[in-house]
C-alpha cells in the first residue's frame, strides 16, 4: 500500500455514524510500521481494492474498514510462536480497533464471519498473528436477529427452575449404550433430582442408538419421572447431523417428549443453527466441539466470547462452554468473560444461560457457584452424577444436596457427614476440582 | 485413568478390520506418561465412560478409539506455544495413529467434526496442545458421500479448457462497484482470455450489488463473451449466505446464467455444503475464510489438508487454498501437500481441482506451475487481472501470453518483449511472488 492510501483506512469514531459499523477489537503482531499493518487489517477485510483502473472513484468512504484506534502494546524480538514458514526479526504487539460497515455483506452469519475471520483477517500483509478478541454490534444489525428464544426467565419459567442453577448431566456411558438402559439412567438421574438429563455431544442418531427410537424412550422415561417427582423434568436430545437433517431431527425428538435440543454449534454451523431456531418449538442448547482450536492460544485465533456471543445471536437459549476445571484449559477469567457474554445487554436479543461444564461434581458446585457469583448458570457433569458410585439416582442427589448446603451457608463437607450421596461424591470426586 | 484400564485404548492394527475405522494422525504434546496421554485422548474421542455402575460390561471393544502407533518424537522443556493457563515442566511430543470406529456416529460431517476435533481431541487429560494431522476414511464410510459433481475431468469437458491450468480471475473492486460495471470488468477479463470470472469471496448478496441483478448482468456479459471469442466462459457466483438461502440463491444465480457457484466452506458450514451438493447444477467452488484461524501453527489445531479432505468430501469441484505466494504463510511443501488431497485416490470421490491463490498474476504463474509440476491446477489473480495497468482485457491477456510462454518452454520476459499486456504485467507485478 502506497503512503497516500493509507489515510483512506482511519476515522475518527466521533465522525462514523455507530449504527453503520460493527466494531471490531484484534490483537495482533507485526513486521514494520503498525500503522501500515492496521492499514491491511482494514483493506483486506473490505474493500481491498477501491477504485477501477482509470476511473476517478474511492469506495473507501463508505465501504472501507477504518481503524479508530490503535496501540502498539509492546516490540518482540520475534513472535510469540514460531511460524513455518518463519518470520524474521522483531515484531510489533498491536490492538487495534475497526469499525467494519456491515453494509458490506448484511445481517448474515457466513458472511460476517468471512469478512471478520476470514483471508482479510489472517493475510493482511506484515500480520502473521492475529487475534479477533472481541466483536460489538449495533442495534441496526441485531434488529435482523432472533437470538435465544426463550433467554434465561423463560427458560425458568418453563422448567419451573427459580433461585437455583439448573442442574443438567451427560448421560453415560455415552457412547455403546443402547437407548433401554440409557433411558433408564436418565430415569434414575430425574428421580435424583437432575432437572435436564442431556444425550453426550457425540451420541447423535447411529444405529445403536437411533434417535426416534432414544427419544421415545427417554420422553417416556421424562413424563414417568414427572410423575413420580410432580416437578418438570427434561430431557435434552442431541440431534447434531447433517444440517438438511436437523429440522426433521427435531420434529422427531420433540414429537416423541424431547423437550429441549442440542446442537454442536461449530460443527454444524452457526448459520443452520439460526435455520433451525426459526423452526424450533424448544429451547436450543449449544456444545462446544472446534472451539478450543481455534481460541485456546492467547495470541491467535479467535477469543471465545466472540464465538459465545454468535452463538447467542444465532438463537441458542444455553451455551455449554469450557469451564473451570483445570482439564479445560481456559482461564477463570475468560470463563467469566463468557458467562458475560450470554448475559450482558445485547440490544433485544434475550440472555442465554451460561453452562461452564468439564470433570464437575457435587464436590465442584461451590467453587462454581462462587465464581460466577449468581445462580443464573447451568451445572453439567458427567461422571459426576452417571459415574457415581451410588449410580446416577445418588449423583443426582449429591448435586442437590450440594446445592442445599451451599444455598444454607453450611459447609458442603459438614452436610455430607448426613447425606450418603453427598458424602460419597466428595470422597468419589473431591479430589479433582 | 487408571493403569488396568489403557490397555482397552490399544490394539494392533492387524486385529481391527480397516473398514470400521477412519484412521486419525495426530501430533501432541503432553505431560506424564505418553501412553496414558494416548489413552486419554482415545476415550475423550469415543466411550469415555465404558460401563455403567455396577453393570459388568465393557463397550471399548466396539466402541473404543484405539492407539495403533505410538512415537515419542522429542522431548520439550516446554509446550511449544506459552498457554494460558500456563503449563509446568518438560512435555513429550508425540506422534499417534488412532483407529477410530466410524459406527459411533455414521457417515455425518458434523458428528465426524465433533468426534475427532472436538472435546475429544482438545480436552483430554495431560494434552496441552494437539494437532490433528491426517485423516484416511475407509470404502464403507466414503460410499455414503456424493464428493464432486464433476471432477477435473467433467470440469474440462464442460468448460473447454484442456491441456492447461484453469485461468480464473477476481473481479475488483470486490465491495462497493455496482452491478452494471462489475458485469463489464468480467467482459472485459473474458474477451481478454481469462476463463471464469468469479466474485470476490466477501462479496454475496448486500443491497448495493444483489445477487439477483448481478448475475442477471452477468450470465448476459458472458453470453456475450461466449459469442465474441467462441468459447465457454463461466460465471462464478458467490452465493455465500444464511443456509436456508443457499438453493435459492444457487437457483436464481444458475437461472440467470452463473454456471459455477462459490461457497465460503467453514462460515457457511461443510454440512451445508453436502446439502447443496445434493442439488446443485453447477461446479460447486469451495474458498477457505476461517481456515487459517485453525491451522497456521504447526503444532496446534488441525492441518489445512484434513480441511481439504472434507472439502471434497462435502462436495466441492474446485478448492481454493492459500498458495505459494509470501503472503499467504503456508510453506510449499504444505500447499503441495493440500494439492495432492484434492487429486489423491479417495475410492468413489472424485478429484477437485486444486486452485493455489494469493497475489498472484502473469509474473508468479510460472512458479505456480512448476510447483505444482503439471496442469491440473486452477490460477486465481484478483488484482493480477482486474488491476493490470492496462486494465482487466490486459490483465487477462498477460496470463495468457504467458502461459504461452510457459508452454513452449520459452522464458516469460523475453516472450514480454513484443506482447504490451505481459511486459505490462511482469513490470507491475513482477517484483512480488
Amino acid at each position: 500500500m502506497r503512503q497516500q492510501d493509507i489515510s483512506g483506512f482511519f476515522a475518527r469514531a466521533s465522525e462514523l455514524d455507530p449504527e453503520d459499523y460493527l466494531l471490531l477489537d484484534y490483537y495482533f503482531e507485526c513486521s514494520g510500521d503498525p500503522k501500515i499493518a492496521a492499514a491491511h487489517l482494514c483493506s483486506e477485510q473490505s474493500t481491498a481494492q477501491w477504485k477501477r483502473v482509470d476511473v476517478d472513484e474511492d469506495y473507501r468512504p463508505r465501504f472501507a474498514a477504518k481503524v479508530i484506534d490503535l496501540e502498539v502494546e509492546t516490540e518482540l524480538s520475534s513472535t510469540s510462536y514460531l511460524l513455518d514458514p518463519p518470520v524474521a526479526g522483531p515484531v510489533s504487539a498491536c490492538r487495534v480497533r475497526i469499525a467494519h460497515p456491515h453494509r458490506n455483506f448484511g445481517p448474515r452469519l457466513p458472511n460476517l464471519i468471512s469478512a471478520v475471520l476470514g483471508e482479510g483477517a489472517y493475510f493482511a500483509p506484515d500480520i502473521p498473528l492475529v487475534k479477533l478478541l472481541d466483536i460489538e454490534f449495533p442495534a441496526s444489525f441485531l434488529a435482523a436477529f432472533q437470538g435465544p428464544g426463550f433467554g434465561i426467565d423463560g427458560l425458568r419459567k418453563r422448567w419451573g427452575i427459580h433461585g437455583r442453577p439448573f442442574f443438567f448431566g451427560v448421560i453415560k456411558p455415552n457412547i455403546g449404550l443402547p437407548p433401554e438402559p440409557f433411558a433408564e439412567l436418565a430415569h434414575q438421574a430425574w428421580l435424583g433430582g437432575l432437572d435436564i438429563a442431556k444425550d453426550d455431544e457425540m451420541l447423535a442418531d447411529p444405529d445403536w442408538s437411533p434417535l426416534r427410537q432414544r427419544s421415545a424412550l427417554l420422553g417416556e422415561a421424562r413424563a414417568r419421572a414427572e410423575q413420580a417427582t410432580g416437578v418438570p423434568k427434561v430431557y435434552l436430545a442431541n440431534i447434531t447431523d447433517e444440517v438438511d437433517r436437523l429440522l426433521e431431527l427435531h420434529d422427531i425428538a420433540v414429537g416423541n417428549g424431547a423437550n429441549a435440543v442440542m446442537v454442536n454449534a461449530l460443527p454444524v454451523g452457526l448459520s443452520a443453527v439460526r435455520m433451525l431456531r426459526r423452526h424450533a418449538k424448544v429451547p436450543l442448547i449449544a456444545h462446544f466441539p472446534f472451539i478450543a482450536a481455534v481460541s485456546r492460544l492467547p495470541n491467535f485465533g479467535v477469543h471465545t466470547r466472540v464465538l459465545t456471543r454468535l452463538q447467542r445471536l444465532a438463537g441458542f437459549d444455553v451455551i455449554i462452554m469450557p469451564g473451570f476445571g483445570s482439564r479445560m484449559r481456559v482461564t477463570e477469567a475468560e470463563v467469566l468473560e463468557n458467562v458475560a457474554a450470554c448475559v450482558d445487554p445485547m440490544g433485544p436479543i434475550k440472555p442465554a444461560l451460561p453452562v461452564p461444564g468439564g470433570s464437575d461434581s457435587a464436590a465442584t458446585l461451590e467453587r462454581v457457584y462462587q465464581n460466577i457469583g449468581n445462580v443464573d448458570f447451568g451445572f453439567v457433569p458427567g461422571r459426576g452424577v452417571f459415574g457415581h458410585a451410588m449410580g446416577p439416582r445418588g449423583g443426582a442427589a449429591s448435586l442437590r444436596q450440594a446445592w442445599e448446603a451451599i444455598a444454607a451457608g453450611v459447609d458442603v463437607n459438614e452436610y455430607a457427614r448426613e447425606r450418603p450421596e453427598l458424602a460419597a461424591a466428595m470422597e468419589q470426586f473431591g479430589r479433582t476440582g
